[in-house]
């Protein structure tokens, strides 16, 4: 039943994004006793101008 | 009030989309007694490479 | 795969979220083809003074 | 430590989003005394398809 | 239409959250032109158990 | 960077979320190349009445 979603910058792969998902999952079948099949996990990417730390965009911190 | 999100894979048209959002506003009114002014749908769309369930990415699960 | 997140002041009882829980189902195995098995509903539910709209904390609306 | 997501519709300018990130990290730190650099916020942009207020979706509105 | 979700730890005033909620609300209205009555801000408060950062959880970096 | 947001049953221990917190970190370090000092968990716990699956709320599958 759990549900985990991700936020992070684009620029994964699809296999960094298959290991993750398959770690996480792992995760919580091994530490919450949750039911494999009822995980899912979501990732919501967002450009370097959609996230900001410390009040500075990503887009401003790369200059 | 309520505000309702739905991460869901991508390609659903505009008008399931339209279909869902009065579906779930209808809802929402009706049961919850919410000001259908106020109510909120928003649908997050996601990529078979971005969604997972049991540990698998949906594009793996697609071959 | 849908994935629906109610947020929504405290204060319903559980038939009402049984009811929305089911009719947000029913509206996204109708309208999105989705399998309902695969269809999760959460709530997450705030008190007066955790939501605002206008600016303005519902706990102050409700004065 | 505050994490602050933006659900918004597309089309802001990055110098929006800049301006926008400052302040709300400016707020947390003089109103919820959080420490600066543990400050994100994060912008998710939705199309007019994929936002409905009162049962309708904004692409609708529009017309 | 703005939403805004605020994420941080248990334990602000009413007082605090009045002021978050009023400032993040100009914030939109001034800098992305967002109808004030159209914003909806809501805090999800979680406990420093369910709070974690580089892996450590606060109720575990208080000590 | 990375926000991982954890949605799962109440009733979790401490020490349960301490070491999923560090495993799902581990994780974003090695698979996403991300800085641990940057890395953010947090869970969110619903109870059995604010979580549905199959248009069913989890209080009513355990009768």
């Amino acid at each position: 039943m759990p549900l985990i979603q991700v936020t992070m910058l684009q620029g994964r792969t699809i296999d960094q994004k298959r290991k993750i998902a398959t770690r996480i999952t792992d995760t919580m079948v091994e530490e919450a006793g949750a039911r494999r099949e009822a995980i899912v996990v979501t990732f919501i990417e967002v450009s370097k101008e959609s996230y900001a730390s410390g009040g500075e965009l990503m887009i401003d911190k790369a200059k």
